[in-house]
């Protein structure tokens, strides 16, 4: 069995937002030598989410603007969580609804995908240094 | 390390449904003649989940209603995904709540399940071609 | 290829609540002796949850409240699953929000985990006997 770690590294400059990681998420797999697998792709942050979905610009609008309503920011004095002094509790709500990971089927050594599936990093409490993390297990 | 891969085929009558897809993942791990390893089932569309549940008519009406309030097909011109000419924005955003994948245990040739355990195909946005894959690796 | 199998087993004496099993899951990978793999830690049940979030007692609090608005246990009467006897619809709707299972790397024989990264047991059901799977495969 071979295995391949990689992390990824991020610092958006807005509050929310999402990336499209599947490149990166390629790249890793190339560098694994793996042919057949599977691919963990996950969150090392807990305000933030790996997911897979569209690279659509109105949906990603869509996405923001339904967390939003499901876990609103403000008032940040709704939350207990931010009685610790953080302003950041919708985040972890909102990382919830969206997911910490994707697991992605690796077959003759590439991203066993459907034909819109990509991986985004999704960010609901950017502007600080955040990553992801990349494990490669298979052969 | 033995790897075995399966796609099902699905193309519901309606725009919301569910349907059980234990039995088909069982055949796909006996197929694979694996022992011990884990089973990756997700589905290849970004409108439609693989999860696990109850196979309980009256829990899937339940889910059918709370997704529908959770994020409600019609006006479709409340969402910007939408304006691509789609009408399917909110079958984007259920299959967030009940997620894209399911990764079981395998154990002794069988699925590793607890005593209601019941994977389901989730469909959002019905009346068209889908696929689900099944992806096995271990022992 | 290695794999590993153990049973975590709860009794939560209120209808919801949150258990960290970080511990438990750490031992589990020291018992199985993989360096390099992947955990899978599963609810067995489906109105449970296993999730990595914070460990933070506000935080709890605010997903106790956020999960009751979105998915309300009363009244009763509101849910057709209920309508076979039970009166748990509610924690099979809050258990897809918060998610089955988590999947997670092992590095050098150790859960590789983000700084605040902790995996939680989520009761949405509690006062009977309910267990979590910890399935290990590597080397």
């Amino acid at each position: 069995m071979k295995s391949h770690r990689k992390e990824l590294l991020f610092n958006l400059p807005e509050r929310m937002g999402f990336v499209n990681i599947t490149p990166q998420v390629e790249t890793a797999v190339r560098e694994s030598g793996v042919r057949e697998g599977l691919v963990l792709v996950n969150a090392m942050h807990i305000t933030a989410s790996v997911f897979i979905n569209d690279d659509e610009r109105g949906l990603h609008q869509d996405y923001r603007d339904w967390l939003e309503r499901l876990a609103p920011h403000a008032p940040v004095a709704q939350y207990r969580h931010n009685d610790t002094g953080e302003d950041n509790a919708d985040a972890h709500l909102k990382r919830q609804v969206m997911g910490r990971e994707v697991v992605v089927a690796i077959t003759g050594g590439r991203l066993d995908f459907g034909p819109w599936e990509q991986i985004f990093y999704g960010e609901f409490d950017g502007r600080r240094d955040k990553r992801v993390l990349v494990k490669i297990i298979g052969e």
